[in-house]
């Protein structure tokens, strides 16, 4: 191999890092050396080898070289987000939290790529992985996981520092096929028909399997007449969880109890006068009535997509916002007890499907892992652009109208099932 | 009746103006009083009659005054656009272009509602109504019809200035119905099937009736995957015009020859590599046979919307424009000469769809007069927007995406066909 | 008069109601005959009087008509909001509450307009005026107010009803004047220059009267770069309040400490490598410090918008949401908390700006009276489009940019300050 | 070196290509090893060397297998375009064009990148490299350059297929710095100034350094009241050239002629009633004195973007389209004769800022060779978008508002002009 700085300087800091996997395919390998030198340093590459296809694995083993022990250290903590990890392992560094709901100051911060920390000569892969946490190290059990800030407890042990942790990225396939061909997630002139059969796919497939699919819906669910065919897909089995806002429920009863949404006749398209008060008057007569719950048992709900959550035990749940009116009993007001609820209830869902909601699709994109499949539908690209800037590259996104993408999601799928 | 002025000074400069129809409920009298007063004039109400329902017509006789002339003129043109004319009727004035291709001075300039002009005592209606025209005048013939500043020749009498001219203002509906729920055209949070199914009958009934749709489209329609759905609508004998520019016909023939649209394939969402070239081999094959009725002749162009026009006698008009490959040969690179041919292949349409494209729906909406029907397709509502900012006045917009759009619509049709 | 149904058949329920004010200008009275035909009412003018300029008000008596008595009842609840109110004025009816946290059943709806309810035979203006909330009376007192439905007490006597409630509509000036230009709100092709000069004489002029502006505002001020114009702003004393997120303080504090915001470099624009992590360890220094203003009096936190607002006294409240990382200490995490808070201390605003958030900028927009004026301020239309549909009529949007907005503002508030 | 994959079989079709310059940096490498593999071919690796910084250069000698011969020649082209050439070069093939307008069938389509054929044994770089043109040789010259479609006369000599064709893509850094910044053009949330700040630099470069500057504008620039800032910049000499529309040209004078644009008042914002009118009687008026010119020089039109350009010798160039009123007598309306005009003056173009028109930008992005550096500003993300997908990769995009930006812009040259 002739890639190589010129001689290292008596004096120079040096480390040897790897990295393997798709490292071309996914850019990891470009990445690495960019940021190495970017930020100063330089590199040799002493060994590399190419896997002869897509699904080979490669592998990189590279010395990165830095005037100084600082910058040095500043560089290794860049590429290891990228997955470039020294080769001579140390042992992750622990502190003791020394204040209740703040980590220790030089805390590690996590990513939502798959990690393990290095305690007591083994690699430990953490548990709950999400990104913008703390790593809680258990010694004696040998354990480590994601702790959110406000979780912290006097006395627990945090990783400080980049060393002992190494991190496997997602490989990001650059060829187009299946869920990657969105590269432009923000194009409105793509064929959308694709996108909507590998949804129905993917539904189907997290029914066979078993797997739970997470439904993630703002309030333009209901306006744009779309409780109909979301109705039919819960019916069938292919939602597991529902996470809303006090919004979507109470327009989807308002419409169950009035026929309109924020007013709005939804059979056609009249504008009640007045009808601004019935999402109000449903509010209020759920809270007459204990729950959206027992106003189901009590025959007074009838229809509608919370309706069919009850009937169909599609646990649900309900995040309070300052905009809210009322609000529905089941609504958590208290945004940390609403954050620590969703953290509890992603932890087994494999499929996520957000429709209409910034709010709740970046709260949700913040909690889960790398690996889960994530497909966010909008009409408005502002909201896919945000999910992607705010770092959850696995998300997918569709630029679409509300009400035809259900309306096509609900036909490929039963399509799909007599196929 | 108490509503009125202080009594006009002396020198007071004066005139009795009229207005008829739905004057309340197109809020005409309203936007008539307030132009008199912003523009410091000021007014009495002689006589008001008001309808006792939506259907019934009112009326009301107002003096209006101003210290000047000058002022009193400028009232009387402005409010004259909102139906607003003098009693006592003056004879239109007319004067000979001195000057190909460009008005008299003080040109009328024409709005898109149906206007008269007064002509040896009576009153004539303008034929060929379009806005930003004068108004050219045959005396002789006792006829006046709108014509383009570019088609001005010398000697020909045009009308100055605003007397002897008189607007009947379209009835703007306040009641949501219809058509016109959308009040808030931008929105993406009303209920969009009622839209559609609006749009079907509209069609249903054109044909029906023997009326001519016409359908304004952009290349969006190809690169979203709708050709097999307009191809539907076209051989079912609901589309009879087609206007459109060289991109749509390029790309619906690149996914007729090659399958894909831009190199995408609509199939599956593939990009094919090297699938730029497709478009442009698409042009050249076309221009190596001398246009796109010789290819659907020869049996080279198989299906597609272009082969459906061709097959369905569906008169076809393709617009050029600067950002065009090739282009195809049928495009009229002209663009006055394409503006005067779709000035003629207007007359007789009595609805319009225009679906996603901007230059093309401007284009036409100022060519429309303002009693034809236009509905308008665009998943960006910055498209819609510009077309009511323009004086589109009777555009129903839908904010929307193309594909599912162009699928319910066939399915609404059909579903409608055999009710 | 002439203006009439045909005679009211036997039977027929009548109520006459009067209609005053800019009742044409503001098209209340077309609003209102629409909604009594439209709703299968007839309706007889009385009497019509219209002011002969727009400063002047008109008054129009018309007779309701309808088949039955529910009919009827329903076209006055619809017409009572736009200021219709019977000539024989009832007393409010009042029920008393039966269940905490939720209203009497057939509970009077408040809108945003100045309300009165008639409580012993006299009309009481309500305090506290708030859309969608109810009515809460206190006959021996004398006074009405309304009340959020979580904040409900069994026994409180509650509005039930439309009898006995007028109100009074602001006026709508249908001439585009000042702040009432911008009709289309959504165009991104109107002149801002103006605009913008209004909203900083608005703020001068709220300064120099010893009113209270608040502004309400998102992360995109500290990512566009407009730290200091706000800054600026809030050392010369044009801002009383700051209503926002921990979006907002935590990228603001970020920037303060690393001179970053969400990992990008503010001075240069460059992306810094790990720099993602930078927001959450600035929220964690500021934890473990106890608050925002005790890093202020330590003299960690040294500048930006938080710092200003402590060493300024700038009264601010910090809302939570499910999408926040740790939170800041000040960060109110209960929703229906907050939305208390947020009702206090907006009792005393006389100008709202709105910049960059739509989930803040629609709740203070719920809490707000009509006769507030709001500008909202966005790069994205859909915003301002929200605002508008959820009945928030007073607002002014406009479509821009942030940090060229603020940096405008601050320069036209500069050079104003000095004629 | 290991990578390779399994030993050809006999009968495989094989060729070696080479690949050099930042071919790790500007992901051509993965881009090749993945086209080659998603083609259903295989590779090995035969050399790589990769440059130890940024600025170094790389290289990789790939051998390419498939096992048909179409399937080889197939990856062969694919590849080519992003800059991997057969080590054993061929000459390219010619073909005599049979047919004026068109190339022969299996002509080679260029890209937008730098380009050789391989004539007579020597590369030979071609001549205004322009995408989608075929390339016309001149062997007993020895040039060869790039031709439109609509060119082609019979006789001429065409490359076909892509032996003896090479390809240099320009380097795409992924650092970000500098121009190279807005990794994510669309969003809205990232610091402006910065970017503001390198365009004002690029303008005194370019000035400084003898290039050209061309502006592609839209009729925002004068809607939003940017008139003044744009003609600032062009009587200080920054702009060279100047692509419009006739709607840019025909709203400046009418600003000039009547202080309004669309009939908006610009000084305050009031909608002038009848002011519709003022932009049909612009164009009337210049039609009638023969042109822009001669309006300028009768002293009729006195100032406005189009006065500063006559005055300046800013060469402007108005092309036609079919939304146009009149048009302007300078507007080109045959868009074919206007692409060749502009063709003609983009040449030594080397600095294009476009605003606020994605007809114009598109049109010009379509001309430019990829070297020239492009920023374009819109406030609709959907322009920029656009732009991309479209294959100006070159294109840098800013998503800010017109007015503030161009007041922004003005600002810093003066700033950098005085330091």
């Amino acid at each position: 191999m002739s890639a190589r700085s010129p001689l290292p300087a008596a004096g120079d800091h040096v480390e040897r890092v790897e990295l393997a996997g798709h490292i071309i395919d996914s850019l990891l390998l470009p990445k690495v050396l960019d940021l190495i030198t970017a930020a100063g340093g330089s590199f040799r590459i002493e060994k590399i080898s190419i896997g002869h296809d897509r699904t080979d694995p490669s592998y990189a083993l590279i010395e990165v070289q830095a005037s100084t022990q600082e910058r040095l250290q500043q560089i290794l903590a860049d590429i290891a987000d990228h997955g470039a990890s020294p080769v001579d392992s140390k042992e992750a560094r622990l502190v003791a939290a020394d204040f209740a709901g703040a980590f220790p100051e030089a805390f590690y911060s996590t990513t939502n790529q798959r990690t393990e920390v290095r305690i007591g000569g083994r690699w430990i892969e953490l548990q709950n992985q999400e990104m913008d946490c703390g790593v809680l190290v258990d010694p004696a059990a040998g354990t480590a996981h994601c702790q959110a800030m406000t979780d912290v407890k006097v006395g627990e042990q945090y990783v400080v520092g980049h060393a002992g942790v190494r991190i496997h990225p997602e490989a990001r396939e650059m060829h187009p096929q299946g869920f990657e061909f969105m590269n432009s997630p923000v194009s409105t002139e793509k064929p959308k028909g694709v996108a909507i059969r590998q949804v129905a796919l993917e539904l189907i497939r997290t029914r066979r399997e078993g797997g739970k699919a997470l439904l993630v819906g703002g309030p333009a669910i209901v306006h744009t007449g779309s409780v109909e065919h979301l109705s039919t897909l819960i019916r069938k089995g292919y939602i597991q969880r529902l996470f809303a806002g006090n919004a979507l429920a109470t327009h989807d009863i308002e419409q169950a109890l009035f026929g309109t949404s924020l007013g709005v006749r939804l059979d056609c398209g009249d504008i009640v006068e007045a009808g601004h008060e019935h999402h109000l008057r449903a509010i209020n007569r759920i809270r007459r009535r204990g729950g959206i719950r027992q106003a189901v048992e009590t025959g007074e709900l009838k229809s509608g997509i919370m309706y069919e959550c009850v009937k169909n035990n599609v646990d649900f749940l309900l995040a309070g916002s300052i905009r809210d009116d009322g609000p529905l009993p089941e609504v958590i007001t208290d945004t940390l007890v609403a954050q620590a609820q969703m953290r509890q209830r992603i932890r087994d869902v494999t499929f996520c499907l957000m429709v209409a909601t910034t709010l709740h699709s970046i709260a949700v994109g913040n909690l889960l892992p790398a690996w889960v499949k994530v497909v966010c539908v909008d009409i408005n690209p502002s909201t896919v652009i945000k999910l992607a800037d705010r770092g959850s590259f696995q998300t997918v996104g569709l630029v679409t109208d509300v009400e035809p993408f259900f309306r096509a999601l609900v036909s490929d799928v039963e399509r799909l099932e007599r196929s």
